[in-house]
Formats: C-alpha cells, sequence, structure tokens
C-alpha cells in the first residue's frame, strides 16, 4: 500500500482539510509555501492518462475549492495548480495527486520557469503534428 | 481582448493541435519543453475560483488527452499538467489556462521544488483550519 492509500485508510496520520465519498484533502508535511495543500481520489490511479475522466473533474473541482479558501482564509495574492506525472516530472508517490499551493506577493519562491524558443516555426509544427495524430486515436 | 481571445477569435495565429465547442489548445511558443501545450476555454474565465465547474472539468479531460498524447507520440516519460492564478503564482495572460509539458528523463529541467517545513505541527493546524472554514462557506 502506497503513502496516501495509509492516509486514506488512517493507518498514517495527515491534517485532513476535506473527505468526501471520491477525495480526501490533507496539508502537505513539506509545503512549497505553507499552506500548500494535497487533493487525492481515495482508489489509487496513476498517472493522470490512467484515471477516470469523472475522478479527474472530481479532483479539480476540490482543487478549486481548496484554492478559494487559501485566497479567503489564508489571504494567499494567488495559487499553483500542479499535476505531475511520472518521476521525470518530479512525482514521488504513485498515486494521482494534485498540488494546491498558496503564493503571496513577498513568498520569495521563484519555479525555475526557463521558457525556451523552437529553433524554427517547423520543429514546432512536426511536434503538434505527433500530439494531433495522439489527439485522434 | 486579450492575447487568449486574439488566438480563439483567430486574430492572432496559433499551431493549434485540439478545438472543441467549449476548449482550444495549442502549442505554447515559449515552452518549457518542446511539445508544451495550453488548454483554455474559448470564453474567459479567470481565475480557477471563478470558473464553472463544469468547463474546469472539460478542460482538465483535455489536458488529460494531450498528456497521453505527449507519452505516447513524443515518448515523453512524465508530464507536468500546472494552472498558475494570479500574478504571485506566475501567471501572465489573465484567461484560465492550463500547462500540459512532456518531460523526459534527460531533459535537464528542474523545477525549484524547494519544500519547506512548519515550525510546529500547531502551525500547521492553524493553516489547516482556515482552509476548513473556507471550504464551508
Amino acid at each position: 500500500m502506497n503513502l496516501f492509500e495509509k492516509i486514506v485508510n488512517r493507518e498514517i496520520p495527515a491534517t485532513i482539510v476535506y473527505e468526501d465519498d471520491d477525495t480526501l484533502a490533507f496539508m502537505d508535511i513539506g509545503p512549497i509555501i505553507k499552506g500548500h495543500t494535497l487533493v487525492i481520489p481515495k482508489t489509487c490511479y496513476d498517472p493522470i492518462t490512467e484515471t477516470p475522466d469523472e475522478l479527474i473533474a472530481k479532483l479539480m473541482i476540490v482543487a478549486k475549492r481548496i484554492a478559494a479558501a487559501q485566497m479567503q482564509e489564508l489571504g494567499a495574492d494567488g495559487v499553483n495548480i500542479m499535476q505531475n506525472n511520472g518521476a521525470a516530472a518530479g512525482q514521488e508517490i504513485p498515486h494521482i495527486h494534485i498540488h494546491v499551493i498558496p503564493r503571496f506577493n513577498d513568498d520569495g519562491h521563484h519555479w525555475n520557469w526557463a521558457a525556451k524558443s523552437y529553433d524554427s516555426p517547423e520543429e514546432m509544427e512536426a511536434l503538434a503534428k505527433k500530439i494531433r495524430k495522439g489527439l485522434s486515436k
């Protein structure tokens, strides 16, 4: 059983902020910014591409409500919502989870948002063509 | 009209990979990793807390499908899905958008995932209590 399943089963304690039949939300003990909350399904799915659409919708709507609570009650100026799939993307626990991270104008955090550029329009179009192909399947 | 509305209206060109009645997906011209795609609603909402639940669900399900296409057709080892709200969170265009970023084991990118810790369990619980209050409204 993974860490999140143990939290769902109350075998490992967590500071829970929300729960319903399908989802659970609790405080991340290693917050990027204090208030950082995780939203998970009670049943393990991973990655997002193997997660049912209906459950993805439920998770994201809980994330929205938590973002609203962070803005209203913590006074957050903004919120990052992030869902990482695979070790290559920084995922650690193989159970889909959405990070909801409150942001403040003076919080000092910067993602390494290192935007790059394409070598040519053709290079970008070639990748777009492959993505369209995947979407058409 | 914001940049994304101009793209929806075909006033500004974009490399579109997917379109339906409610959503549009196109290549980000400043990719974190090449293949980086944006998913937006055709109607402007911002931030996520002001976006209808049904539309959030549609956007995230399109993001899932693009993640699958990036894995299958670009050979991505992982995918970051990120939705930023507010300038404090790094948002630039005030029109809700979801970043779908393919990741590769050797891509060399690292988010600044600087996890912190709480000074005490009581500090975390105090923030959780505020978030629960916001959720109960």
